[in-house]
């Protein structure tokens, strides 16, 4: 069982690093407020890599659900272990976000736009679209998991060289964020989206306003989409 | 014959996350809009990187005709095979440039700026002055063929460390943007600059004005020109 | 008895290093004043994972008390030698920030700002709340042990692939500081937070204010909590 | 006698790309102008680690007389090929300075402030001081080379994972720049100060003024004496 208690820890780990540069660039009274979009992404990078590295000898380091289904549709992952994993995901988002709001509490109060508090919590889109913001969606995760299936042909199958994966996987999260985040935050897992949405709600957070759950759907079926056509594709070209 | 379509989808994704990251940093209502020459670099050199990761085992991952021409100018690449590898970069190159497209419409229609459209498909130069923009163009692109060619001499020739190889190509890219990108863009590849100018011609964007056709040999000449410089003298002096 | 030498140059290192990043971003006359948060992160994180680098084989490259007492408490690091590692450790840091003082003595001379001179020694809250700056310390020096102990499990342990163990040490302080630092600074380490405000405190800096003495168990008390903890976790669900 | 050739095309290649970057940064009409202190380390740092990458293998890639020196003076490189490694590296450096304003003229032409135009060749302190500027310059180049010696100690000893070591590299440049550059600009090398200052001096530039030979020779005693002093602490500390 402790492959779920990985995804379970390592995805809240993942929110609480990830959740936590949004909040040190967005909140009023953080050192970094402002810091830009490179700040974004490299912090955002290693919010994934390093529960990877921590925990990818033990549960593939998923971390989220939508790359759980897309490696299930080619045979990579099983289909029973599929719902513990989903589960164990969306906790663990839901904590890291906890503990972001714990960490960042004072900042939190001192922050009154409520656009920008939920901007700490979840993704939005630049222009609402609803139709075009999941197709952005499922084009970001589309390239997530492409490359992310891609990595195994790297040439680095021997042990002493699974290492330098993680770097590749820091440079996959930056890329889809640097290429294809303009639009709508880049989102493509909804343990890092939906999850930390229903923090946002249930926390007593002040001036926070809507959840905006009209968007909430958005960063769940994009990636489910993107994430099934990611994993064919690449299955069919680099795995074939 | 799939290293052909590998270096059809290869090129395709490059040029999708590389004008991705022009779309993002240019184009109104991108929510990274004007994050700079640091972002540039980064998300450039990812965009190249990422693609070469997923299909060097496969195709070599050239994904740039000049690459292509020069590899074969020292016999490390068959002529015959040329024709195929250009034709599938260049229709790659267009099919990404309009994948850009689809993703960030909405931001295309918010932008006015007719020279800010066309930059976020194709490059042009600071200081108009064709002689002078080949050489700046010929000498980027001499660079970048110059490590690429040299980087099977950095010691890691055993399948086990191929993977690092795709960090060189990273900081390869980064290195001729950072150095000599400030004059002409760094093009230093048809697929990325006449193919996305193609689609830049064909696709209904509104606002957009000139693909400025007078210059668009310019990234073609200049990367061919230091494209066969650099592989002659990585031949000579790393190889030879 | 090399390694406790190595512990003290490394540390000595470190904090020249890191608060000579500190001294490039905030004194007068410097030519990266206002760099921005960016350059912090990756300054600082170079300025740890070079010394490691250095020094990893001699002493396994600790640098900082509260990871020589986190590895004691799982069993990792002998106690007999934790009181001699921490006097090292401190005694560096204290070198450490003095040379800082040498190398940047002009442009200390130029900066007025009390808060300015002190915040290039040592850290401070954003908004100062003793028992929530604890809170946020431990939390950032969790991460930081958590993923150190984690590292071993990354799939490297040939002697062949230690180097990359230190990039990943690179990784994991940034994320630290990227995610977290933005409450009250990351400092996580009293080697590189108490011993530099000593040496504030008896340097002959013109215009140097208070030493903030009430704030200076803080990032003491804070990464010790914080390093037991991650250890204490890491064992548990990584190394268990 | 390839290593020579190796010393002189690697540093003309380094000075290419390393001013490259200086003029993307400083000069009228170039496209990355202001982009900052972190876009200065990313590039220069690149600039190092390429050319070393390409000869390594060859020459050692030292294209730094007071590398050289620190070297011989351990005993780990023969004090006869001295003087023809700083001849080729002094020549290459000035080679390499003059393909920067063949590639940036027209921005040259477009620059009027001198300061700018010496800025983009050679390095000038913030604070001018003779003294403390070669303290300066000493400290940088004792990190520098204090590092460089320590590589071969981070367990990389076998053919396959040399590699890692030109991204060490990197990140020694980059700390040195971002720790202890803020000062006098981090020369750390006469090929690299001393050459370019040559260059600017006989290069027909409009608006260029003095070339500032009070200061000419900060940047080769303050290198010259760090760098001995890097290589023996690091041959008795780490290698001893």
């Amino acid at each position: 069982m402790l492959s779920y208690m990985s995804e379970f820890i390592g995805t809240a780990l993942l929110v609480l690093l990830g959740d936590g540069v949004c909040a040190a660039v967005n909140l009023n009274k953080s050192g970094f407020k402002g810091a830009g979009a490179v700040y974004i992404m490299l912090g955002w990078g290693l919010a994934v890599m390093l529960p990877a590295m921590a925990f990818g000898a033990q549960s593939g380091a998923h971390f989220n659900p939508v790359l759980t289904v897309g490696l299930a549709v080619i045979g990579a992952f099983p289909w029973a272990a599929v719902p513990g994993y989903i589960l164990a995901q969306m906790l663990g988002g839901l904590v890291g976000a906890i503990l972001v709001w714990v960490v960042y509490r004072p900042q939190f109060a001192a922050t009154e736009d409520a656009d920008t508090i939920r901007g700490t919590f979840c993704t939005g889109p630049q222009i609402r679209n609803i139709p075009q913001n999941i197709l952005c969606e499922a084009a970001a995760t589309f390239a997530l998991v492409f490359f992310i299936v891609a990595i195994g042909h790297a040439g680095m199958t021997n042990v002493g060289d699974v290492g330098l994966n993680y770097f590749f996987v820091y440079a996959i999260i930056m890329s889809c964020g640097f290429s294809l985040g303009g639009t709508t935050g880049f989102a493509m897992n909804p343990a890092r989206d939906l999850s930390p949405r229903i923090a946002h709600a249930i926390l007593p957070i002040p001036n926070k306003g809507s959840s905006d759950w009209g968007y909430a759907l958005v960063p769940v079926v994009g990636p489910l989409i993107g994430a099934i056509l990611g994993a064919l594709l690449a299955n069919a070209v680099i795995l074939g």
